[in-house]
């Protein structure tokens, strides 16, 4: 490797990881969690800025933290704390017991991730039959962003802006939708994304993002995402289905922002020929409504008090019909973004959400209509004391495929 | 949609679907289980053609299934067995004793791939205390595929070996392995690829492929795949790391085969300038290997013995530090491959599986020599009374970038 500091199983360095430990201590502290052995990757990331297979164990006696690193061995680190290498899931508790001074009670796993079968074998070789959820409580954690997590989102949404201002050059007429994004796909890739895109659950997937034209945008799809579409294939039905790109029908575009390992939600509607003017005012109710919800986004301002806003503006319009689908409709507008694409806080009508200073959010007030597909536009924004600000900046109304 | 067939829930056809739903009532009869509810997307899939949102319910009472659909809501069924929509969690235990005419003792569920967050909430729903397990049960029915999987397998080899022919043609001086690896995406994803790459255990990620060249091949990574490399950034550590490919120092290409909802698995090697005889020795001693190995892919052999002779002819050869990598050494020469890139059969020293006609394997005995980089092929074959029959067919050795 090039860089020998890649070798560091700690790529934070010790105050930007204390940060994140500290706001993990706190949560832990206020819950009465004494310690926490963390195993998901969007977990280990988060805690050490790389991913590695292993364990991290944190405790409220010490300050840093306890690696259990299974691969790649070749890590190192020069913090507090301690790096154990395991080869055998028994060497677990020992390394534990040694770390925390004494065998300890009850130790929180993710439960929320981790499989059943996995977390029962990790219950009998730590020797405890209960253990708390540390899932719903990292997951909070993690929806306040450091400065540094911030940079890395801003970064995200610079590159991820750029690349939707080459769209117009992307296209050739006689594209079909899965054509376009294609080409999308590999200039994003081209400018540094890195592809993969993390979702939280298993019964979520997506490969690279959606590009919806036409009546295909009103198929209503498996998953928990805020616009459908039929897919290629049965195997994974979501998405463009290979309609051909027609004047007069708009071409929204929601592809991949993960550039950093932080990932960026942008959504813009592009058009061949003519822009009908139904497909151009309901792109703008699209965007106002965005910008009246960043406005909203104040600390402590309930999650639910967002979506309501943004359905009755969809009401005042006379909209309702077609707010977020029409054969299916998604329960949400807006949902926080990091490292997974599927964070909190949940901009939904029973969200029990509260905004805090630092959430990162993406707003996709979208429709769809009979006959035209899907029209509307999506933002990612910082929850700061003044309301939202918006890091994914290309331009808002729809752009004309050249 | 189009075609209004596409909102059945089963896309199999009653045949298809009995043939695998006879194999999986098999083994649960010969496992005492009397019923079992899946939910794993890759298993949906298998016993649908498609992937939706809910559950199936199989029993050994009934010859055909109960359905509980989530979402999408719009589709129905014409076979034997019931579909029933569900909205909410506790109308799943009331659908399930109606349909299996009372109560079920003890359902299996897949403690594999569920959360345990999940299965507690799934037990409580169903009044049970415990569940079997059934994720090892069908991951064994699965990987004998049928005559239908089969040809999908092969389809999928056909197109992949397709774009690996154009990978010379891909190719301008002065790119690097990730400048590389997008443009074979793209000609991928254009003919047809759907990018997914479906693995079991949520630790396991990867995006697309793996191009490496040089020492970037030797960079161990966190997952547990034959091949490592850094990354373009510690969020995704695997990979290429943006090395120029140089003349001599051969390219090391494994991307997705995705193209039908079942993979398949080839790796081949390219090179500029002059190849070195070494290299072009160690890529036949892989390919080597590989037929060595179809020869004896005959039902009743074990896994094991499979990579026993892989590791005694890169032993008879004096490759045995290279074999596999070399500062880190995957465990394994082969894996099964079909819905998921890591299914059954494992070929490694301890594993108990073994081969059974039409299993899918995917072999790829891979050397990693410093200052030189990843050497090596990997097919896919079907398990055949006669042995391995190959179904990535590019030629073996290693082809010169034009």
């Amino acid at each position: 490797m090039k860089n020998p500091e890649l070798h560091q199983i700690n790529l934070l360095g010790k105050d930007e990881q204390n940060r994140r430990l500290s706001a993990l201590r706190a949560a832990m502290n206020d819950a009465s969690i004494p310690c926490a052995l963390f195993h998901n990757n969007a977990n280990i990331y988060y805690l050490t800025g790389r991913v590695f297979r292993g364990y991290i164990f944190v405790d409220l006696l010490h300050e840093g933290v306890l690696y259990l690193l299974r691969r790649p061995s070749t890590l190192h680190h020069s913090d507090e704390g301690s790096l154990k290498l395991i080869s055998r899931f028994s060497d677990i508790p020992t390394a534990i017991a040694e770390y925390h001074g004494e065998k300890p009670g009850n130790i929180a796993l993710e439960l929320d991730s981790l499989s059943y079968s996995d977390t029962i074998k990790l219950q009998k070789t730590l020797e405890t039959e209960s253990s708390s959820n540390i899932s719903p409580l990292i997951r909070r954690v993690r929806s306040v962003k450091t400065e540094r997590e911030l940079e890395m989102l801003r970064e995200s949404g610079e590159k991820q802006t750029l690349v939707y201002r080459h769209i117009p050059e992307l296209y050739k007429e006689g594209m079909t939708d899965i054509e376009l994004q294609v080409e999308i796909e590999r200039d994003s890739r081209l400018h540094g994304c890195l592809g993969q895109f993390r979702i939280a659950g298993d019964e979520m997937e997506l490969f690279m993002g959606n590009v919806l034209t036409g009546d295909n945008a009103d198929t209503p799809s498996p998953y928990d995402f805020a616009m459908g579409g039929q897919g290629m294939d049965p195997s994974l039905p979501v998405g463009a289905n290979g309609t051909l790109i027609r004047p007069g029908i708009p071409v929204m575009v929601d592809v991949n922002g993960n550039y950093t390992g932080y990932m960026t939600d942008m959504t813009r509607c592009y058009y061949t020929g003519e822009l009908p003017q139904r497909v151009a005012e309901l792109n703008k109710l699209s965007a106002d409504i965005c910008a009246e919800l960043a406005s909203m986004m104040i600390p402590g301002t309930p999650a639910s008090s967002l979506y309501e806003r943004a359905a009755q503006m969809a009401a005042e319009a006379g909209m309702s019909d077609y707010f977020m689908g029409h054969r299916s409709h998604a329960g949400f507008v807006g949902h926080g973004v990091g490292i997974e694409i599927n964070e909190l806080p949940v901009i939904a009508p029973r969200s029990k959400d509260i905004l805090a200073e630092n959430n990162v959010i993406a707003l996709e007030p979208k429709f769809v209509i009979p006959g035209i597909g899907a029209v509307g536009i999506e933002n990612t924004y910082i929850v700061r004391k003044n309301g939202g600000e918006q890091i994914t900046n290309a331009e808002t109304q729809p752009v004309q495929l050249s």
